[in-house]
């Protein structure tokens, strides 16, 4: 039996999913989509053979026959609607972060825990290709015990300074993916932040008292120490390596290409760029994270990335920003 | 305005077809099947939503809103089905190869000619990501003009006895794709063949008067020269490899691998294996073959695998099997 | 003119140099060594066909057809050997640290100076291929602007507890090295340092007040970050690479490989272990650093990397062993 | 005890010989030199610290204290050299082909059986650490049986027209080496030979009768196949490379290159050239061949490369040259 859906946030990442979805259509089916501001809301139901709409996401909550949602609204609703979505029953898969606010994050995860739903946080990365195989390393005992975590995450362009102003921050905004690979892969909590920063590439983003480069460093309780980096832009494309090293070797992920063709010329060997854009890098691990959302509401399964992922990477986030601010390392 | 399919031919790469195609519902829909062999023709209908199903390929060619038909029947059929298709007005689109038999192949390319219908030939890995690309630095001047050709394509294991007696021979079966690459990469005409073989993985094959290594020389008009490499069983996988060597540079296509993850312990590096299965492989290839199906029937141009490309990589596999069977040089 | 040496200090380090200097015998001839602790002293000088040999090394400072000398003597005696070689009027090559002593290495400048020679202290790395095309990328400007420098340094296995006891701690003894090239690689001063630590190889290395897996920040003064990470164990090998990040790009530096066989089988590709030993690693760099010392004195050049180094590493070190004890950033 | 050398030819491998083995000055002395076109003998002999040197290598058979003789002449006096070396009870080394003509081969290999002398032949990429490599990959049983092998050989740039008069044609000039890699791999001899070549790079190699683009295939006794390649122009580089497929799997030798560097930036991204001098790429292999000589004295065992192989590479360069002229495959 197929899942029916209702998708709220038609935005850049809500279409990604529905173009994801009508792909996926052995286990789901979109009922009703929602967003106050999209006026072609009609339109884009009849394109994905979707029927309801509403600008009210609310109307779509009532709709019996859907059992679950994806929250893919504005981060400063993601609470608000999965606290409905939860009281309506739904299981709600979140876009991250849940909230930049500690208490708004425990308002949802009590609620999700009355109404006695599934929750998932769209931590995408965890399905990545590299990075699961990078975990199954780890879990297999490849590289014992693990002593060290690289992380690199770099946008190949900076955001519009529009967004940067509502984004909550490099750390909230971009580095959360990171701390939540660390935290996913280390299988341990983070006792200590300390972060760097500088604004390299626009002074602009400075202006707006944010920075553009970041250097993070993490401890988590079991002794294994974790250097995150971060960039606004890498011109050469969308940088995304992970590293883990242990007592007994270590695992790299390098970064994808689109194809594995080199060019030997009498100016060296080139080889294909790295993907550019994020939803070209991440394509599979959009739809495995959906998987992950049918299986945990099929099997009654705790999804294996959930409310309490998504309140641990906000804690951190709001250290790495206080660390930065005050110049020192900061305890959570 | 969708493609309106019939499928001919519901084994193994007919069932791949459906699967592909269903997810490519913005271009395609598939109107009716058939196949004389299945039994359960009506439950692979009703599975993928298919509203006419025969096991008489000529129920469905009488269906007025059928535009084109994919042609996946057993090899000794493609001619006739083909035939038959064009006289409907269908385009087509043909496993390869179109038949082992020269005048069956001009038979069909009469009948296409006559009835003014498209036909594409299922030479795949024209399509593949890394042999674009290589293709892509031919046109662009990168590598020069091209004066060697190696093409590397090995199977990670020989197919049934049964499969091997009907199979026309390793050149017809196997090696006909590298015939196809070779020309399409070097842009001229064989104008002759030398085949080397042994019998190294199993004697039976050889009892079948087959062989089950093969090493093949190409000369073109154009004076480059071409080296083939065929296996049944690299038990490493599913080996699929090429370079182009010319004035100016080389390309080289390297085989895909699952992750671009390493893994370094006591006992060296290590990555994962290559892909052993060859829609594994090649699975972006088949859709993107079907796409230029498409286009060709909707921008009323050639396919840019046609029913000539499909003589003349028999003719080449003819001359090959010749040549192995004389021991010389064949001229075509 | 072969420029004629005397090397202090013939352990490990001292030996190797007499096995390079050998085969350097068109720039250098070593012409007298001395080590209090050597007993065949004799017999290394017969063996290298060295005409002096003393157990104190100011006999050696005495001959007047010496140029110049290698210091490789104890770490706690380099800055004595070094100040009295120079007021000997030789130009001095000494291994790292010049001291861990602030005072004393700027005793060693002072005489230097007035004394008028040549100073090289031996950061090996700055010569080796592949840091050295980096550098050469970072000139050249196809990287732009430096951001970011990543550098992870792992030896294969952990010194003896007595060596960890007068090493001076892991920041003087071994990420030295790293802090030196991220020196040379942002070319500009550090201006914060920031330490975290752990012991998860060998608990006994914790009692003896040090650490063996380090992670260090460091800021640069044109705004660029470092981060660095060493372990004093890494199974797999001499696991030594650098990253630079710029405004037009990334440089990356990754292990060499005795070898660049891969073998293809069931288990997936394999490919050489890394060098497990420095020497086998930097044998290179070892040569080309002494190619340095010997244009700086036929030249009348400053050596690449001299006495002011020496310093700033030293006062690095000191300050992230500072950091790691009081647990915030130190500035310089 | 050192073994005293004769060398005899001091062209550019000559040359290339006495600098080598004056870095391996525990192995080796060179004690005369002989050619007969050079004028400034005396010089080098001065340069290297040799003894005794001479228009006539006759000169120096007669000097008692002479071990081993290097002979880097002409090709087409190393028979006559070899000979009269041999008579002389020296050992010998001498550079490929021994000969052209088959006839005078036999006399060297009668002599030196006669004079029970040692015999190495310049099969220099046989130490090659990635070749090497591959062969222990097959004797240590990684691969299985040997299946087929790919060798490609391509010069970065074509000799003179000069040169190419008196070279014998690229099959026993250049092609040589990959015969004898492709005998040492497979370790059977070959029964059949079948060559393809082409005149793409400069017409003039055409008009002397010689060609520049070759691809030969071999069959081997045991049922293995090879294919070999060869460019008289690789304008990226020198270009060496050498796989061996099998029952068990495959081992590939890729390409050296002077850092593990890449360089990541708006076009892609960029590694270094390979190396473009077959001294630069072999530089390791050339002093490898000379231990196994010292070994091969030393011990009194046959060297790995001998007599034997130089006279089979030489009948199967003169088999693929007829193959070439005839169009057809040639027996051995």
């Amino acid at each position: 039996m197929k899942i029916k859906l209702g998708v709220f946030g038609i935005g850049r990442i809500g279409k990604f999913h529905l173009d994801n979805i009508s792909k996926m259509n052995d286990k789901f089916e979109v009922v009703g989509i929602a967003d106050p501001y999209i006026d072609d809301l009609e339109n884009v139901a009849r394109k994905y053979n979707i029927k309801y709409f509403s600008k009210d996401y609310k109307d779509i909550l009532k709709i019996d026959e859907i059992d679950a949602v994806i929250v893919a609204t504005s981060t400063n609703t993601h609470a608000q609607v999965s606290i409905d979505s939860a009281r309506a029953g739904k299981h709600i898969f979140c876009e991250k972060p849940i909230s930049t606010k500690i208490e708004e994050i425990e308002d949802v995860i009590k609620t999700v825990n009355e109404s006695n739903v599934k929750f998932q946080v769209g931590f995408n990365r965890r399905f990545d290709h590299n990075f699961m195989r990078i975990k199954e390393h780890i879990k297999k005992g490849n590289i014992g015990d693990t002593h060290y975590v690289k992380v690199s995450s770099r946008d190949p362009e900076p955001p519009s300074l529009d967004y940067v102003k509502v984004s909550g921050g490099i750390f909230m905004d971009m580095m959360i993916h990171d701390f939540d690979m660390a935290r996913y892969l280390v299988d341990s909590e983070v006792t200590e932040v300390y972060a760097a920063g500088s604004v390299l590439i626009n002074p602009e983003i400075g202006k707006l008292g944010d920075i553009d480069t970041a250097a993070v460093t993490l401890k988590f309780k079991n002794g294994a120490l974790c250097q995150i980096d971060n960039s606004r832009q890498a011109v050469y494309g969308y940088d995304q390596r992970v590293e883990v090293f242990g007592s007994k070797g270590q695992a790299v992920a390098y970064n994808d290409q689109s194809t594995n063709v080199e060019l030997f010329t009498e100016d060296g060997i080139k080889s294909d760029k790295i993907p550019f854009f994020f939803l070209d890098r991440y394509v599979n691990a959009f739809n495995t994270q959906l998987e992950e959302f049918y299986n945990s509401i099929k099997k009654d399964k705790k999804p294996m990335v959930n409310e309490v992922d998504g309140l641990k990477s906000v804690e951190i986030a709001i250290a790495a920003t206080k660390s930065l601010r005050e110049n020192k390392p900061i305890k959570l």
